[in-house]
């Protein structure tokens, strides 16, 4: 089958023929891909950031999936073969007592995560995945229109509902960067919560495109990272909580300026780095929370608020033998929203040009 | 293999000859029973207390187990025949939302629940049960000694738990009544919180057991249930929090009148009824808390706990033939702690002859 | 000055002329009213349900209210005379624990409740509370139209905060009776979780009045409390949280046959009683929660969320001498939301006559 | 009166006459001072640490006060000249939205801060504060005995107390440091939790004194700041929570080393600097939680505590006149536990001479 693996540290990934999975184990389930989600962490994975792919080159890339049924093992309940999944993108054990008390991210048994741990991912026809892993999606549903869910989505709203209970009416919440995890961030906060939302963005457009989604008040920050609007909507005292899209060129140490006493950074983007005095973090009795991509029952929550319309997905749909240049123009913040990877067989079926989309992004 | 089954409703369950259970599926595991608890619930069974057991006669009692691994299905990862291991009272499925998100008990996929709701329980040589209610314990405990947790010890735990962030220093807790579980309860106070524990009981004799096991007072509850000696001593406000782990003649009631505004009464045993105006229940701003079995996870901590030397079993050991007996001893309140049966196998191999537990328990 | 009084248990409060109130102490306010709530806790007032208020009659009806600072004690900051201001009901101590904690309800020190403990209230031209109970306008504001936050607002958000914790999107909430209460329940709901709300009530006009206030559905309550319809509409489960508004008249019993297991009750509306059987509390797990007014904080939150337009009264005015026929009214079920009495200098002082609530409410 | 002031950035305070405060508002109240605590902070005013002090010189030190009322404002409830207190460090306003929610810390009214924010503190024979700062002690109390409550003891309450509810058995927790505010730590970790507690320090005497005040294994943490010795102790893991009660010298990044993923680092000493790469948060999952003085209740739990024996204080008194000696000696780290100063009048009527314990503290 075909599938875009890395090869090289530093090198654009490219296509390739591989063999299909098989079910070897009684939980495994094996998944036909409708559409991938390309994240800014299969960026990171190119640029050499994570240490658990070495020595694991080549794999296929992908770790925001949706498609369906294919095959599933003997001990696998209430699955059939042509029923449209989304799939949460770290299988987990179930048996842990981490998984137990629904940390699926922080299983500390059999769990992998492909398409980012050197296992195999999405970037292909068919992946192969567990039981655990399952969000069953009602008949007749499309599943790549959802693919972005699995992994930005969830991210985006296990940040959020870690600090809901923060949040009473008079908060004020700034969501800083409105891109693929972002447009996330506003809906979620407007579906779980009373906060008064501030957008923060380095490009215009996306200020509009911020308020569209129910940001209450939507700033430029380009001069000093958005600190003096943020104050200035505040009467001087800063935002309650600052959930920062970006991690990256600056964001966590400006987030601080802007941050109120008692207030909460939660850093969603990563590349950057924070740095903060003891006494001031202590004179601002302030927290900071570090998120890892949000479990199961997160996914199945927001699946839920997409049902009932609060959240919705800005994606652009792609061929997946143009992985390559997706990737290059996810960097160079020419995607609105979200991409998705469509395979050959998918893009077929479609009534609309998938290449329509693609033509979109690129202009 | 040997099994004290409940053949009709209002007659004491007997000892009979059954075929062994096998492995069908993927995730099934089969223990040889070491020793199962006998429990208030197994009174109620055979009273016909409860309506899921209807059409299902005769079944194996015994819902409090724990033994070693005898056979494990294909998908069963690191678990050894041989291993001695305490059970979860519910297999559950691991793939519903109540059980990710750690509510095992209120598990909406393939659940059962073994001596209890039909199906064959610990009352026999061997338990078919499922990988989800495995605790393995370490090489050379003897699982006998323990299996009082597997349904007493962590109903307590979970009641307990629940309530925990409602303590602080200064907060008053009665524990109503000091038998199976209650005697679970006051330790388990000790051990997670700073309250302060009033102790009630009937029996003069669980005074003196309640203030060995960490009760800070203990008081007679025969003449009005306690209600004077506890407005007494909390200087007429009433207890912050009651844990009623008797449940009927008359406690619910009682304990509603010794409790302080804004206090929480939680329930674990039954059998009684609880009426309350709605006008008190506002002034009082009560809260009324039902408590089913612990989740697997309350095993594990309540499990840590031991280790650590912080909560102890009080039990009784018996012959697995001798069921009915105790089953009579128990409901003649002259059990102290809990009761414990024991197959035949299991017995001779033990040091100490398990019929000295049960001369003292009907001296 | 005018005020209306209660005279005796069982006779309609009648108007007196009693001399106007001073300030005696640094911390004293007093308030020119706008306007008085008038509440079903009136009704019960009148009918002697509360014991606190035998020998204080006569006394002062109205806990429910809104006006100017007319005067204030030497220690009193940011106050002057002529902000409008709406009141907490429960002028508390500030020193206590409990008021530390936030729990301003269950004061332990000097704290009073005009209107309602035989203090004299609000249904007066001035009315003397605290400056604890003082929550300042903005400048121009009419609080007479506020007046019903004061207690049935935040009563009902107080009832809902505790809860919004246990709410997740696909979460089901019945809010039964969509009176004075209930009107509020809806909309804080909405504002503050992602709920699907289930509106119940006797009265067909008033699940119209539910949904356009935010009920997802609403149904008529008249044939068996809603039981069964609530079963269907939850492919038989029951509701996750119930929040009874009406609390008399077999709702709580009724409310509990609704109840999912694991659910939670929660009471406001009060008058009836609630029993259970302590094994069916067990097998649900389920909580039973009561409320007592809301906080001085939640009275704050409340006012924001009205500020930002989520949180509407549907009220009608009439003239302060009419009080006994409002209360007639109300107990006939023919106020639509909540009604507020008007002292005779403010009524002259607004542009529309408040006899056109009044007429409307007579219709 | 005599009172110890700071003079200038960079020398060390010194003893001076000045006049007695006087009642001037209604909730006013003057204290006759029994001892005050010394505190690291102290050092961090001389040194110039903090802005807020600028242009406010000379004021006199002391922000950890307990003593006898001397005298009262007319608004005062419950207090009489006599009457044995410890103060809450920042008399607060009461009527904000903080301080009605328990967060006194964060009060946006009218509070201060004696002997920290250039307001003259009790390093004198009176202070002047108000009455929302004032716990009545148990007649007969020695105030100067509990002195080290009122900033060390609430400090390290008020961030253990945080993070109880992420306290489970076989949770593994570090205290970073055991001197004034780490000895709190370790006990009141003990009374509040089931934690198995491992103390570091750089002293080895220390290590001693921290086990016998609970911990259940104590490090020497001079070689890699106790990074590999809590790394071996948690099978490789890392630990659960960590205390720093040093925050300087490297503390922040080493313990950021030794946090398992999930984990929590909890920051209370201060001084230093911390650096964490955004990556590394999201990997971790981590939380980094500032701490400011505890709340009101805090010291009211906390002296409920103490009252219980479970926390109890490691002192020496020394006489006022000497602070700048003892500043001195903290600077060198030859304190053990806590010094707490005594004004001239208070010494005189003591058995043992304070000297007694200066003289310890110097060998």
């Amino acid at each position: 089958m075909k599938a875009v693996r890395l090869f090289e540290i530093n090198q654009p990934p490219r296509l390739d023929e591989v063999p299909e999975p098989q079910i070897t184990g009684p939980l495994d389930v094996i998944v036909r891909i409708a559409g991938a989600g390309v994240c800014r962490t299969d960026l990171h994975l190119v640029e050499g950031v994570f240490d658990q792919v070495r020595g694991k080159l080549p794999f296929t890339l992908g770790h925001e999936n949706a498609g369906w049924i294919e095959a599933v093992g003997a001990g696998v309940p209430d699955l059939q073969a042509g029923d449209p999944v989304i799939l949460h993108p770290q299988p987990s054990c179930g048996l842990c007592r981490a998984c137990r008390a629904g940390n699926d991210m922080h299983c500390t048994g059999q769990s992998f995560f492909p398409g980012f741990d050197g296992t195999d991912g999405g970037y292909a026809e068919l992946l192969k995945t567990n039981v655990r892993s399952v969000i069953k999606l009602a008949p007749g549903t499309d599943p790549a229109s959802l693919a972005p869910f699995a992994d930005a989505g969830i991210t985006a709203y296990h940040a959020v509902k870690k600090l809901v209970p923060r949040i009473i009416p008079g908060t004020t919440v700034v969501v800083l960067g409105v891109g693929g995890l972002g447009h996330f961030g506003v809906q979620i906060l407007k579906a779980l919560s009373p906060a008064r939302i501030i957008a923060l963005d380095t490009q215009p457009a996306r200020l509009e495109f911020a308020t569209r989604l129910g940001a209450d008040e939507a700033f430029h920050s380009a001069r000093d990272g958005g600190v003096s609007a943020v104050r200035e909507a505040t009467a001087g005292q800063g935002a309650d909580i600052i959930f920062d899209f970006v991690g990256e060129h600056g964001t966590p140490n400006n987030a601080l300026q802007m941050l109120r006493r008692g207030g909460t950074y939660s850093q969603i983007g990563y590349g950057g780095e924070l740095t903060i005095r003891t006494v001031d973090l202590l004179l601002g009795e302030f927290s900071l929370v570090g998120n890892i991509v949000g479990t199961y029952n997160d996914l199945a929550e927001l699946m839920e608020l997409n049902h009932q319309g609060q959240v919705k997905i800005t994606a652009q749909q792609f061929p997946l033998e143009d992985a390559a240049n997706v990737l290059h123009e996810l960097d160079a913040g020419r995607i609105e929203g979200r991409a998705v990877l469509l395979p050959p067989g998918v893009r077929q079926g479609r009534t609309q040009p998938a290449t329509a989309g693609l033509a979109a992004g690129r202009a």
